[in-house]
């Protein structure tokens, strides 16, 4: 797409599909999707403890730029959240209290961006979370036109505008806007599958004895010994 | 500076700039200086929430090394913070809490460091704030002298002594002594025009009608469009 | 060692040297080993102020593949560590709230993995403490055999099975088992030298006069000036 | 797309295109397109001197197992370029010179893949470019299906099978099928423009004369000084 | 092992068994070993091309002090690979082209280093061969014992004294000596495997066929479609 | 310094002090001054083998903008070497054939940038030494104003215009202009004193004698062992 595209109007996700997936949070999601729309680890919140779904809203900014994300809060509606990609590599703060304002004022309900942000502490006190690759004071400008609404990659994960973002302490997940209904229910059947399992567990019993592991472990070679002793003279026996 | 030279007197700036200073905080500082004099974003505070502002002691120790801080600590005087550059990359822990109780009793207000500290609980207990590249247990030696109060280069910046410190929880920042005045000034210009825009802002006003970027996006290349499907026609059109 | 081995049976050092070690933390265990033992700074904890110590059941995996963890539960004591090594470079979440789960069942009292881990929020609410070079909520697979109770490297560290692994918000330190008692009695004795210390530190005496450290800096080379001009205004005399 | 999907054609580019985009390289065609489509620069070749362009054939992998660039071979053909991408980090050496075999004698003319790579000696000798993350002798498994031709993610870059890929020791560009056509024709006009630009240069002309920059820098605010003394002196004067 | 500990004497595999492991090279001694004992992947050369194998000296060192490789030329014979660890992370310049002299004159064939080395352009003309983890002119200072011929852990690997150590453009191997003469062998099978694969692949054979994959891989779900739009509408239909 | 700020004319380095700190290279020089003013180890040459010396004309850019490289051309005399720092992280390709093109006009001798460059292949063949943090064909913009010739803190050293910039495989290291003709002779006797102690290293003797070594070794703890056995009876008898 050339630069200098702004696209008004998305498609969103269903409110519901939306408050289930945040519910499910990022793990669940992300298996429940195939192990796929996963960003980098290096995408960390800015306080530990926030958990949000909601409508992407994409910007593609330059390095050290964030006039995209000026441009990008009016496009914004209630419970969307702001997913920014920048062209190269960059850590500067593109984002801060002021722009946080704004997006409050809209209902977004947070922000994703592949660079830094600024004013950490103005954002945890007003609880509203980030999830970004670096905290940076270093301001940016407002030179040159980049997109809203195009599909981007983020933090390695593609993003079409109106997919739902999933964003909680174990990092961020992408779902495709197609899949959303799918993945909100292969969620769900997950988390009852867990739960089983969850209190089996606590009561002692071994994931190798629930799952049936123990055959498959042996016909991959698994082998026992009482000590590593044992396993070492075994070990020189068969060398000679 | 050869190796070896320790200055014992240094110039501080007044202590109702200083605080001026730390009340603005890094980000806002940065920006009056003209996004100047800030440490590399891999500077991180060891706990949330410390901001403080001192006169810089300056450290240049080496690798594994950290004899000239507790060199450092006689010529330390309250409010000072103790800025720490290291001759080659370390994350050695330099620093713990019997240096931290050694700063305290001379006032000292905090610890920037372009290498690692350790016994961070006790620090946080303490409430004794500390910037650093890393944490790590790590243990140092004394064998090999290095400087205090001569200029250094920590973590990107140039600091000289007597330069004020401002430390929170986006990063670190320098404010060479003789612009303090005039940038704790402007930082309170900017405070003020800041707080107006908040409020506009929280009131739904767009930045980009407040600061009249319409045009200048307008002529910049900006192009709306009501959907992806519309602006990827129109690129199909002109491409052909 | 084979791919493949499991070892039922380790040594383990006693309860009251264990607690001693918790006791001390990371820095002074690591200290009194003669600065040996110690993991890399990328190990961080997911929550601070946790602070364990416990026998070391080892783990040898693949990238990708939490196999071998369920295995090495079934040999999991009360008290034990799990130390986690992978064969090469990966931050991929091998472990999430239900192998925690089947951990505190067996009261296994933390986890130390050279690799990601995930439900990181559920955890801390738990208080089930890791050290993880990363939180990543990507799954893993169960398809090739690693190793339990061999030796391994685990982030640059030698492991031994019933080593004595202690970790906190400093770090991860390694105590072979039969250093274990030596430690223990010198992390005591060390204490009280500090706690000496200490107290004179806080009362304004110099470490430089405590520990006679003048005369050593003067025959290092160490000189004082009083000002910056001083200090310059004499290399320049010797340069000339 | 679900894991364990192989498509068997793509479209391709016409060789002419391919060919005029080899010719211009990487730094030429990323202009041409809008400065889109690059690499991350952790991705370098093993050798300097390589130049190649291809037509796409994509692959996911997972961490640490090769699986997929063997079911990829089988679908290449003369002039391809395979891109592997990997669902997680990892620097594995996924290629070496039995797979380089197998694709030489199909007419494949390098490798992209955001992971490690092996046998680098011999690829240089069989001067068979290869553009990866890392070099590593771990060895990969097989046990996982991934995906062959369907879009991923490679190095931060977005890639379709069938997209061109041009490869230099610049780094790693990708134009979209698409947009092939109208990019080199682009590049056509940038290089004549470039050459023309050159000799200019040559002579001694300065692109600031050559691009008309002197009044954009002066209302940007540019002000020349003939020594930093009085450039000091001036910043000294304003500030009073 | 006690800081200061040195032993005079290693045992040292046999001639014949080093020169076939470094005929073999990296990756396949590392395959033939089980994949084991291979060093990180930044440890590189510093020029390619050297491919060399030797017993192990080992050093462990301190953080900007060479003190202790200077100790350890004195216990090399013809045919040695210094090895040397260093007790954190430091990328300082320990070695340069007068050590070289040193080992050139006792017959070491090379040196593997988890820290820096300098006077690289000196060492490439001599054809004294290193592999590092970075390149760096600092000097380092003479103040700390270390040990030589210790067992250590060095760039992720463990390393005993006598261990044979094979290094080329693939990074660095470590074969216990116990298993030398059996890894070597090994190598020898996979090497005589590979060579007939490597003609079948030559003649365009799929490894697909030659190992009998096609089945495998379907059993483990993967499926061939014609078109990226097949693939896609079979998807959409199993969705709905 | 304000930004915008352009100094026209440097102080230079006399030629024959030039040559001779070009003639030692960075490892010598770097000692010579007391291990001060090397950049850090990311700087890399683009191409092996070039060694350069030269007086800095210094530029501050911006992240992703490299219009005040085409500002600093004008300013630059034969012999010159270009210094480029960035006001944060960046690693876009700002420098490349055309620049270079315009510097070597000028008498250029090379460029050193805390960014990437890009061209490399052509540079390589132009002979155009290059330092850089990466090779990125990521394109700039000329937006911002920055500066030149003021004093920039490069890949963490200190350069002030006028100083001679020092380049070749080891890094890149800075000899402050009035201490130029110093270093320079204390080059020299370095240089005589390394020659003498190449032969007699040549000759087999061990700098642990030349050094006379041996006593500052034992008194610091050095104890030598005939074996490993030996080592751990005694580190046993010790515990016990």
């Amino acid at each position: 797409m050339k630069m200098g595209t702004v696209i008004r109007t998305i498609p969103r996700a269903g409110a519901t599909i939306i408050a289930s997936l945040r519910e499910h949070g990022v793990a669940t999601v992300h298996e429940a999707m195939g192990r796929t729309g996963l960003m980098k680890p290096w995408m960390r919140p800015i306080y530990p403890g926030a958990r949000i779904a909601g409508s992407a809203i994409t910007v593609l900014a330059h390095p050290g730029d964030n006039w995209m994300l000026h441009v990008a809060v009016e496009v914004c509606q209630p419970g969307d959240v702001l997913v920014v990609a920048v062209s190269s590599g960059c850590t500067d703060g593109y984002f801060g209290e002021l722009l946080a304002t704004s997006l409050v004022s809209r209902g977004v309900c947070g922000l994703v961006i592949d660079a830094g942000c600024r004013d950490v502490a103005d954002l945890t006190r007003m609880k509203f979370p980030v999830w970004s690759r670096a905290v940076s004071a270093k301001g940016t400008i407002k030179a040159t036109v980049g997109c809203v609404n195009i599909p981007v990659v983020c933090a390695g994960a593609s993003v079409t505008p109106g997919d739902v973002v999933v964003a909680d302490d174990d990092g961020v997940v992408i779902v495709p806007i197609d899949q959303a209904a799918s993945v909100a229910s292969a969620s769900d059947q997950r988390a009852v599958r867990e739960a089983a399992k969850r209190q089996r567990l606590a009561a002692g019993e071994l994931n190798l004895d629930i799952e049936k592991m123990r055959e498959r472990l042996a016909s991959a070679g698994l082998v026992y010994y009482e000590s590593l002793d044992e396993a070492r003279q075994n070990e020189e026996k068969e060398r000679s």
